[in-house]
């Protein structure tokens, strides 16, 4: 098995602190996606999507989204449970996993790839190129602030996320949040149970992966 | 166990399909979102996203997405699987899931929501009104087409879109190709792969649901 990894990136951190919370220790290829090594004849090979993070199995198989790798690892290492314990665990772990993705990272990625100089024509990932649309940009900006408002309610009573126990919809919404920081953007200050929550994921050491 | 619906609509019917395939009988409410249904302060006690499908369960957690969903009924009904069989198999059947929904589903809800007159102000689902962005629409449409046009080599050698097994990523698939039909564009005509593929799933009592 090797993990194509992207150490700046935090669509790969998503895995990475996953397979650290699962104790696993998994070769790693680090892709330099500033030099386009993820556009090269040899990286497509491996998938087409041109993006991190890509989990080889020993069969030749790459899962090449986020998804595929959790769910693999879950599968194969069950222990501890990251995607939930019991049936309603589970789907609800899967909800709001979905939901941070198209409110949270969906809004942060459209505010990054629609704005920045660098990212010209690549308002996408992917094989194809992509004009940036402002207006999109701006509209990400606005999503993200509303996501970040609303992450106290999400937690409600709950001490994460999903209910009692840590999961990957945390790993999710506390990469978010540090991506967040790329747009200068953050929590807000009366945002207390987002703040306390915050800071207990944050201290585990898989988030320094 | 309450499923919350609308008939017409694309996002249910991906669940309507699984339900159908389980074999399952779940009593049915429709939500009328033509005459703004899905806003009312009832529903929103029930989905704060103000979307369907909603799968309300006996203890009263609501799951307010496709994926939460799926994975409920999955879990608690595992015959016939629709998520995969095996390890390789689930994370395969993930991958495509997300792929097809991140660069199909997704383009056409752009293509549609950026231009229909009658959905001003409604750019994207949910509490908050967003105005058109015709770029966007326009950028949907190109995507929805490439899309269409990369199915046959998803496809492959195999019979389905994950591999030997018809699963969710033929779910989703299908539906998509059902919904390009709203935008008027459709499998390409040389995608002899895909086409078949298409018939075959069709032609599932299923797909009626």
């Amino acid at each position: 098995m090797r993990f194509h990894d992207c150490s700046t990136a935090p669509s790969p951190r998503l895995v990475r602190i996953f397979i650290a919370e699962k104790g696993l220790d998994i070769p790693v290829r680090q892709v330099d996606l500033r030099s386009g090594d993820h556009m090269s004849a040899e990286f497509r090979a491996l998938n087409p999507y041109c993006t991190v993070p890509v989990l080889e199995l020993d069969d030749g198989t790459c899962l090449t989204s986020t998804q595929g790798c959790w769910r693999y690892l879950e599968d194969t290492v069950p222990e501890p449970p990251l995607l939930g314990a019991t049936p309603v665990e589970r789907a609800l772990v899967a909800d709001r996993v979905w939901h941070i993705e198209m409110d949270g990272y969906q809004a942060m990625v459209e505010a990054l790839r629609n704005t920045a100089p660098g990212l010209k024509d690549r308002a996408l990932t992917g094989p194809d190129n992509y004009a940036q649309i402002p207006a999109l940009g701006e509209r990400g900006r606005i999503r993200t602030q509303r996501f970040l408002a609303r992450l106290d309610g999400m937690l409600g009573d709950s001490p994460y996320i999903a209910g009692d126990r840590f999961s990957a919809a945390d790993i999710m919404a506390m990469v978010l949040v540090d991506f967040a920081g790329w747009l200068k953007l953050g929590l807000p200050d009366d945002a207390a149970r987002a703040r306390r929550w915050y800071e207990t994921v944050k201290a585990r050491p898989s988030a320094q992966a």
